[in-house]
């Protein structure tokens, strides 16, 4: 699709150009410096909007209409809703049904209960997709068959295309678990209560025009706002716009498989070995298995320390709801929600404070919350030998999954990726990751089944780990290796590395860095492939 | 100072440009559309902050060295801290230390604690002031004696100008009663808690470089951020930066004058006699002693009803606490707080809501709070017969009073302005205002303790007391009057209409509408008036 193509500063070769927009390569962590002033919106006048506050129209039609929706606009959205998304399939038809063509989806993320958009991108109606692809659509992505290219941004990294006017939000969609007429709108409370609408607040601030969609209205002022209707041109009612059973789960599930819960009391291990279990300290771990293991080992030992943390990062789940009711921690400083309770606490508890991309992790801020976090656990589906890690395609070459917020993560002052050695007897640890999506010298530690490989830069954790076993008790000793030594080990037990996926060499999608410069991009992947 | 001038749509002649910059003359309420996009700051990289998130230097001069301190730049300053900011001073003369000349001072608003800074004017330190001339520096302007002209905005005014672009903020000043080394910061805790930090959010979002001044610092995070970090440059700790005593006090005063509570009183039945006070309402008062009156005449209304409001507007007061307390309120809305109970209750209290002049009151947004608010209470300088008033010069032509909200507040459904009828024996009600802030279209009920006078705008709200009367019990019917007739029967008792003030030719200060056009300008005051 790009023809043209440069080598940046982590040896991959990427597209000079984008959906027809120039590109910078990636020019290595904390060297690219933005230039110009932020991006902004039209300015409007209260004159033009009605003073009774009520901003309502009839249908999701009359809004995008009152909204001007035309051939070739960027149309963003937010995905608090995760799977349980009822809004942005029902958009996509009505533009459809208005005969409006060649639109860009620009979401938070996309999930499999979108996948009847593949009619709207075989239609016309879509022309490409920027954001996370996870499932159906990635699928249909790496095959080759949308026309532009994907471009998939973390977090942080959105907020920060957004403010730097990289993608333009023409209209907004902003479903709303509660909202009133004038467009305050809050997602912590509502039949569709998701927790935060903290995705969408980039594009509230900077969308020429923003829908607020709704189905529970509440008489002027929804408290809190997390949105802000003096930011909201259009509200429109519709039944429903969620489903709660697939937004959050009442129970979020812990691993029962043993190496999963190895691996976590590993890393739960290593944080306290390395020092960086201490009065004060902060940790993030999301709603993965393992990581909610992680966060139950470490709460043991906070427990067994007598000590606190200053502040957990979520998406907030029971159990670091039940850190904070228990005094483990000062403050939970909230993203998303992955289960009711976090929705909950965030609703009740003051010191379940709510963030967004921008406090936590925009780029092109002045600091962001990201780099003061003492230690992260995060998946990733590769790791190479330089500690470089992929988390978006599959080792076949498939774009499976969306970089949330794991770019912005890997700041932290101590970035752990507890992971299995191999899945389905395929090694995870391999000489270059087929998709690099974040680089090795931000990747401290690797914890898998098999050992604990540190990244030879951090010989300060080295140190202190190695100090630990020292006076470790028989056998209490923390398993330290070297990555190339879990890669050797797994290889004898799997017959070797794992297979190349077989890709062309057309471009489907770019992996764009943290600063908006293009670290990677992904292949078409070969039509054999299964 | 300045030459050229243009009638506006109000009648008034005001210069075509200020301090350099052309102006657009006012051209009438609603009638203006603005173009072209907001304002935005430089895009800057979190890579130039520190990564442990301190952001901490040693001394005022060192902060203000590090932002890059230079001849001709504005620098913006918050007035929460009232009559007891202990910082602008200290920083106008550390820049005058430095040497540094020309600056334009831009604060919400000045005080008499501010008169310090007529040195900082004489000695070229501050060439002019844009914001709120209380006091000492209103009269130091009144007198000509400011190098460049006064530009006097609405709280509301002063988000659109900022917004807009017609004032670039260089450095912001934001002295915090609690911040972390991040620059997160809050008014709402800290031994110089004033409540909100509201009057610096655009500052801080908006302003080239940020510095944050605090006594309270505290681990991060600082909880409530107000004031986000990530919009902040430095951080810098002084042994006090407010007074408590002067920025709220334990108890707000209720007015003893039975002129004035029968006045609040009128106001109060008013409300109730046209039909505003019913369930689900919502009003507005602030802290002056009728404004309390009025507020707790209303509150036993409601009581007697049974009935109960949508929201309260503050600034709080103990008065719209107990109301929140009592379940009088849903909300309380609030911009700012004027005692330690309105702290309190913010603080602690959810449904006690922290506003900012773009919720509130910025009139190129996409709506605000201000036309949503069923009654406002205000007071004035002076009321012509046309129902125009003024906020900031007294009647000898000096200018005095900022404008606050009280521009943005006459947008509300009913706008009432409950004042004595005379003040020292001088008429309140003229044939035109001295300075027109506020145009009579928008100003509905003057209520005086000989009367009340309805706008003929009005009918609806002069039916609904007509009718009102029709059924009060003998002696209980409100005393509606026209303003001609207040006038009339006040002149009679002093003698005639007030004395027409020796004003120069020369403009020392322009006001500005809710639009950012030029409403009226103040002229200098002849140096024979006392």
């Amino acid at each position: 699709m790009s023809t043209e193509t440069v080598e940046n500063a982590a040896g991959r070769l990427v597209p000079t150009h984008v959906n027809g927009k120039p590109q910078t390569p990636f020019a290595g962590v904390g060297k690219f410096r933005p230039s110009g002033k932020k991006a902004a919106p039209p300015i409007v006048s209260s004159a033009d909007y009605p003073a009774d506050g009520d901003k309502r129209v009839g249908s999701l039609r009359d809004a995008l209409a009152a909204v001007g929706l035309a051939d070739g606009m960027t149309v963003s959205s937010h995905h608090h809703f995760r799977n349980g998304d009822l809004v942005m399939n029902r958009v996509f038809e009505v533009a459809s049904e208005m005969g409006v063509r060649d639109l860009t989806w620009f979401p938070s993320a996309s999930f499999p209960c979108h996948a009847p958009l593949i009619d709207r991108l075989e239609d016309g109606t879509i022309h490409h997709i920027e954001g996370s692809l996870n499932g159906p659509l990635g699928e249909y992505a790496s095959r080759g068959k949308m026309r532009g290219l994907g471009v998939l941004r973390s977090h942080g990294g959105r907020w920060q295309a957004i403010q730097d006017g990289e993608v333009e939000i023409d209209v907004a969609i902003i479903a709303a678990p509660t909202a009133d007429a004038f467009g305050n709108a809050t997602g912590d409370r509502g039949p569709s209560a998701c927790g935060l609408l903290g995705f969408a607040l980039a594009d509230s601030l900077y969308a020429k025009k923003v829908i607020v969609v709704t189905d529970n209205l509440v008489p002027f002022p929804c408290v809190p706002w997390q949105i802000q209707g003096q930011n909201v041109d259009v509200v429109v009612e519709l039944d429903r716009v969620g489903d709660p059973d697939k937004i959050v789960s009442g129970t979020t599930q812990l691993t029962r498989s043993p190496d999963r819960l190895l691996i976590a009391e590993l890393a739960a291990k290593f944080v306290r070995a390395a020092g960086i279990v201490r009065d004060g300290w902060s940790f993030q771990a999301g709603a993965g298995g393992t990581a909610l293991a992680f966060a139950i080992f470490v709460r043991g030992m906070m427990r067994e320390l007598g000590i606190k943390a200053r502040f957990v990062r979520g998406g907030s789940t029971q159990y670091l709801v039940q850190m904070l009711e228990e005094g483990l921690t000062d403050y939970i400083l909230d993203g998303q929600t992955f289960d009711l309770e976090g929705v909950r606490s965030m609703r009740e508890n003051p010191a379940h404070v709510n963030t967004s991309p921008f406090t936590s992790y925009n780029y092109h801020g002045k600091g962001n919350f990201a780099t003061m976090v003492d230690a992260v656990v995060l998946g990733a589906t590769e790791v190479d030998v330089n500690f470089n890690a992929n988390v978006v395609t599959h080792s076949d070459g498939m774009l499976l999954h969306g970089i949330g917020g794991w770019q912005n993560c890997l700041f932290s002052r101590c970035t752990i990726l507890p992971i299995p050695s191999m899945r389905d007897r395929m090694p995870i640890i391999v000489d270059e990751v087929t998709t690099l999506v974040g680089p090795g010298e931000l990747i401290d530690v690797i914890v898998t089944e098999r050992g604990i490989a540190i990244n030879p830069r951090r010989d300060d954790l080295i140190d202190r780990v190695n100090a630990w076993n020292a006076h470790a008790p028989a056998g209490a000793a923390l398993p330290l290796k070297s990555i190339e030594q879990i890669k050797h080990e797994v290889e004898r037990l799997t017959g070797g590395p794992p297979a190349q996926p077989e890709l062309s060499d057309e471009d489907i999608a770019v992996i764009k860095w943290v600063d908006g410069t293009v670290i990677d991009a992904v292949k078409k992947v070969s039509t054999k492939t299964s």
